[in-house]
């Protein structure tokens, strides 16, 4: 009776079993052999991506844009995904591919942009910012590629469509996995909602996955769990209704630029605070056990001066850069003009002079909310003398997601595979508005499992991604999709 | 013996005074005759001279520049100048020519420059700034020729070429005349002051007479007797070494755009006094009667707000608004760029940030002191995070001429003539830096006989020149000859 026991124990084992578990070790086994042999390959594809020079925030480059639309489409079905589809919007298109392999499955939403910041300054790019080249750096001794758009997002999201080829080649999917890549993000994704409001149905899923983001260094891989929220407005002041002769009418006449500057430079006090009346009220109170957490990753103020070339950090006092850069809301301005810029001198008062302001948020500071104070406090601070417009751009939702939620243990574990060593939570600066979005519309949390580096410099010239970097990330994302699927089964 | 006297001076007469008088009076009616017949000629040519885009600032213009030197070589030349040169200096040449009639009469010098503002922003001209066109206007029923230059200062100094030609043609011109027409005033007359210096004997003159300057109004013709002095400073500040992502670095960096507009925003108090330090401390104490003089040119607010389409006034405590523009200094902001300044929105702190400052001064001020101490005083106030760099353009002394001085007099008489009512004393705000150099250099003092119009929209789009200035300057021109010879007598 035992013999015969431990014959069927034999049989079923042999024949279930052994060659289940076979399949699966081989198989992602196999899926990190193929992405190795395919190295190559990948990377000429996306040189070939970074060439097409979709800016989306000037309507100059709209034809780029449907171009890159057209090229991520052909890489999604070549990867093998189905149903995939241009969907137009009111704006740019948005990508769309899937593979259901199991309805019971979870299913997870990648998530990518693949529109880009403007290139400008353009004089100050070593390459063309639409010529990719790859080079080596003192941080990347393996190799770099240097393109507008080669970290954010394009060099990002095309790991996903490569990791997914990976999967699919060597047959190890192991749940359903859709794709949105659009081509807004840059101009604050107006489309977005919208697109996910009428396709609630075709987008479900249980998990958004993101690689938008930075890890804190190459020695301390992280995962984002925190983005900061966005207020954005543009502002005019208007003095005199045409340019004046600075002498005729100087002293007599409010000048726009003066008036504008003495506005700007009165939002920001002594102490690194930003005085836009009950700009605090909501801001979370982070606990002095998760500050000293956060502040394990080691803050070397020398070299993060170092890094870019700065004379010395400026901030709000009473906390850490790690601590100004992500738990705290802050107020830059991102652009300003007007008079004579040109060569030489003008005696000029302009007509009007203008800015462009942005606002960082963190938890629990809303966009409506913040931009309101704003516009608030600036009518209220503009002298009688001058004419003001206060023009909202688009805003975003800070983000938290909790570093015990299956969704960040997933990630942690896959990249910990990829990197083999520890990799901790993060809180990012940065703004990705469309994660409070998901979440709101497809009750699902975003993991924001990004691979770039502080020293991309992406949205300035020469922006670059690590060879390195997108190689481990297209290494771990078939990890991620194993744990995953593991951790909700 | 009486019959015999009775004689004599009858024939003495006849033959000596009877024709010195109607010579004199006749020649003069004749000289005016002459112009009225030649007006239409007159503004054709001046049109043509508007054609030439001689924009000094900006190096692109470079040959427009030289044309119009040239063209205006070819005026003096067929108007009866001799010696006419175009004389090469560093910068832009220098258009000479000159009468000499008989070396014991007085000379009279006239200036004048042939360069013109830069025309942007071009998109507000509602015609081409170098496609004059004639128009008819509110306070201009008979026309005004709207292009850049035709007020500024080419239109101006046209009408001492043309009233040169009439006095030649009807054979009056009762002293010498010298002309030099230069091609640098509106970036600094860099070259003129090396010109005046290697060329003092050849420039040697009694007076020198300008029209770069505008008439109170049409109904309260003015001579400007007072000029205000210039500074005239670029600012960079530089935070980092690059263009930075808002969201990664905003809140520990300083930002170029935000620390400049505080600096900025500081340098002029609440109650609208500069705070750079020592700025007052040579300002010229200007008696309560000249005030109170001064202030009978009367001040209109609600018209003044209202020509220039101003919410409200703006300007130093304690001074009404034609003393803010003339007897007080001040501080203007005359160009501001930094950042993203495109269509759209941008998350960047820039790299760095730039400004114009200039600052008009009264007697006693120099530009060496002012621009010293607020050279001195920005880097003072400038954050320690910050680099900075202040790059000194060109400056201008001020300049005042007394109101019962022989050149102020003659002006006055000539214009109440071609006027028909009476010319005041004006203190004007803009600077004309050349008169000082002018009295340093030559020993003489400047003429600002001026007869353009605070609306002209000089510096501006749609710069004007109404055609009844333009004329009235003609026929003013040859009785300041005739009174200004009578006066030095």
């Amino acid at each position: 009776m035992l013999h015969k026991l431990w014959s069927i124990f034999c049989i079923a084992f042999i024949q279930i079993l052994l060659p289940l578990l076979n399949q699966k070790i081989y198989s992602m086994l196999e899926t990190q052999n193929y992405i190795k042999e395919n190295k190559q390959r990948f990377l000429e594809e996306l040189i070939e991506l970074l060439k097409i020079a979709s800016v989306s925030a000037d309507p100059a480059y709209k034809n780029e844009v449907l171009d890159c639309a057209e090229a991520v489409a052909k890489h999604l079905k070549n990867a093998g995904a189905d149903q995939v589809e241009i969907c137009t919007t009111p704006g740019n298109p948005i990508v769309f591919g899937e593979k259901i392999i199991d309805k019971k499955l979870p299913t997870v939403l990648v998530y990518g942009h693949y529109d880009v910041q403007p290139a400008d300054p353009i004089e100050l790019w070593k390459s063309g910012p639409f010529e990719p080249v790859v080079k080596k750096t003192e941080i990347h001794p393996e190799g770099a590629i240097f393109a507008r758009g080669s970290a954010d997002d394009k060099g990002q999201f095309f790991m996903h469509l490569k990791a997914f080829e990976a999967m699919m080649k060597t047959n190890i999917l192991p749940c359903n996995v859709k794709f949105i890549i659009e081509g807004e993000e840059e101009v604050g994704s107006v489309s977005l909602a919208g697109f996910l409001e009428e396709n609630k149905e075709k987008l479900a899923c249980d998990v958004i996955l993101i690689s938008d983001t930075s890890l804190y260094n190459m020695e301390q891989p992280t995962v984002t769990t925190g983005l900061r929220g966005l207020s954005y407005v543009e502002v005019e002041v208007e003095g005199p209704n045409r340019d004046l002769h600075s002498g005729l009418y100087g002293g007599a006449v409010p000048n726009p630029i003066n008036v504008l500057c003495q506005m700007i430079g009165s939002l920001i006090d002594d102490k690194g605070r930003i005085t836009v009346e009950g700009f605090y009220d909501n801001v979370e109170t982070v606990s002095d056990a998760e500050r000293t957490e956060m502040n394990k990753l080691k803050d070397n103020p020398e070299a993060y001066k170092q890094e870019i070339g700065l004379k010395g950090l400026q901030g709000e006092e009473g906390y850490t850069t790690l601590e100004r850069t992500s738990i705290r809301p802050t107020l830059d301005v991102n652009g300003i003009w007007g008079g004579y810029t040109g060569e030489g001198a003008k005696t000029v008062i302009p007509s009007k002079a203008f800015a462009k302001i942005s606002m960082r948020l963190v938890p629990y500071q809303t966009p409506e909310e913040i931009t309101g104070k704003f516009v608030n406090h600036f009518k209220k601070i503009a002298p009688d003398s001058v004419k003001l417009k206060v023009t909202p751009h688009h805003g975003g939702m800070p983000y938290v997601l909790k570093s015990d939620a299956p969704e960040f243990l997933a990630a942690k574990k896959a990249m910990e595979k990829a990197f083999g060593k520890e990799v901790l939570p993060f809180r990012s600066g940065g703004s990705i508005p469309i994660t409070a979005l998901f979440e709101q519309v497809l009750g699902a949390k975003s993991v924001l499992m990004g691979f770039g580096l502080s020293t991309d410099a992406i949205h300035s010239p020469n922006e670059h991604y690590g060879l390195s970097n997108f190689y481990k990330g297209i290494e771990s994302i078939p990890y991620f999709f194993k744990y995953y699927t593991e951790l909700k089964k």
